[in-house]
């Protein structure tokens, strides 16, 4: 498989009203993605909710996305498990579903369980060797296990599988750019992610791209495209006009921002989140569809 | 049910060298516990390396610790989950299994996703409403959700099913009695945890036992009924001549403690934990047995 490259969107698991899948929905989005020129689709990442979800439903979602993509768009799974065990039946599973690569988050449990470099290496090089498809490291705060730029590089140059990180922690430019210098072409397909708030300087370090949200995908694979494509002033044009939706995003609902939308374009007929999870103040919900209006948005257009 | 007082030991789950699960072996420990005089047993907590085990796995688990207890001892559940519909679902699938309680933590995903007050009380409201058995809620430092003293107590006064609270963080004892008095008769089961190296001054502000490891539980539970009989001189004893021991298993080895030391008195055919948890410095593993042996505890005798 030749490089990603561009927006990645992650795809969320779409719930009724009574919080149970709902897997026409979760076709509807899937179609909405390709349509939106998206590079490919992510399944199971966190903004997938994938934190509220049996095993079960994983499995269920996992085969629904992937089946409604059929071949027109790679699709990523994420498969991260603090056992180094599941994580590789998982991501076997994974590929015989259909992914075309899957994504980890160095295993940890909760605020305090951590895993020292040793046990990072052991976790990545068993996923592995179960799978023949390539691993995207997810590098995000949600993990407490420490993840230094070293030590990135380091597993993309000893594990072949390793050709992509995503990185969405403070001063991403930074260790994006660190992590590009080091590993090279060990690890090819650099990204970042936090719904792309800092997308260009992120480009400028060595990204091929960003893993968002659904949101607004056609706008970043859009910039993304300018970027590669050398038009950089064009490239910032394109993403400083849609910052102050992502920044909305990025700071007001999280993943709860894409569901509103897919709901208010008639994409999906309930943004319904799992409890604990709360619904944003319908004073927020206002201002995100006045503001994706103003942007244009496709999701509002697509349906 | 009649309030449970004295040693609830965390059953370890058993895997084979292979590290899959080995349910003769659980079955094993389950009567070691039995014999230890514990007053629970408790299934799936964080010392049962919950966290590497998938859905299907757990539910085996749960099913032949219980079947093994067959009511001669109550055994506690832990369904901790991030989503409180499946959180539900572990706790009156427990009940069905024939639970005496569950234990849950406030809701949280990695070191970064807390939930406020109202999406706790909003949680454990809903667990509730699932099932008949007591709830014991567990404060612990892998959950960066806040769990203020005045939360607990207030959680105990609104949910009658919040009977039982495990504290395990610093402090251990500020907070038990804190809890004690504002709660009083709403949260009569007040429980330490990490590996009861603070029983004394948690059992002197208010608790009622310790949910300790499964490594000294006839230690533990002795030092319990002799507080509770009044005879603290000899309660303080007892625990001190411990302590060393629960020490080194709390600063040196955590869960891995009790499973080297069922298997070297051989109640277990192997003391695997899953990868990334490493297994001891081989050094540490002499220390630990010798410092066992020195103890008399009956893990090294019951078989």
């Amino acid at each position: 498989m030749s490089l990603i490259r561009g927006a990645i969107p992650v795809v969320p698991t779409v719930f009724n009203d009574e919080h149970e899948l709902d897997c026409a929905g979760q076709r509807r989005v899937v179609d909405f993605l390709v349509d939106a020129r998206s590079a490919a689709i992510c399944a199971m990442a966190n903004y997938s909710e994938q934190f509220s979800l049996t095993d079960t439903e994983r499995d269920v979602v996992v085969e629904t996305t992937i089946d409604q993509a059929a071949g027109r768009i790679p699709v990523c799974v994420a498969t991260s498990h603090y056992s180094a065990r599941v994580a590789a039946e998982r991501s076997r599973r994974a590929q015989e579903q259909g992914a075309a690569l899957v994504m980890l988050m160095p295993p940890f449990v909760g605020a305090s369980v951590t895993v020292d470099e040793r046990g990072v290496v052991e976790y990545f090089t068993r996923v592995a060797e179960a799978i023949d498809i390539p691993i995207m490291i997810q590098d995000a705060p949600m993990s407490p296990t420490p993840l230094s730029a070293e030590l990135l590089a380091r597993l993309a140059r000893t594990i072949p599988h390793v050709q992509y990180a995503k990185i969405e922690v403070a001063h991403a430019a930074d260790k994006i750019r660190r992590v590009h210098q080091m590993a090279g072409e060990d690890m090819p397909g650099l990204y970042d992610g936090e719904e792309a708030v800092t997308l260009i300087p992120d480009l400028l370090a060595g990204a091929q791209g960003t893993m968002s949200s659904s949101m607004i995908p056609e706008i970043l694979a859009e910039a993304i495209r300018l970027f590669h494509d050398g038009e950089r002033d064009a490239a910032q044009g394109v993403w400083e006009d849609a910052l102050p939706l992502i920044q909305f995003e990025n700071r007001q609902c999280g993943l709860r921002a894409t569901k509103i939308l897919l709901k208010e374009g008639g994409i999906i007929g309930s943004d319904a989140t799992r409890s604990p999870m709360r619904t944003v103040h319908p004073d927020t919900r206002v201002q995100l569809i006045e503001l994706a209006k103003r942007k244009n948005a496709l999701i509002l257009r697509w349906a």
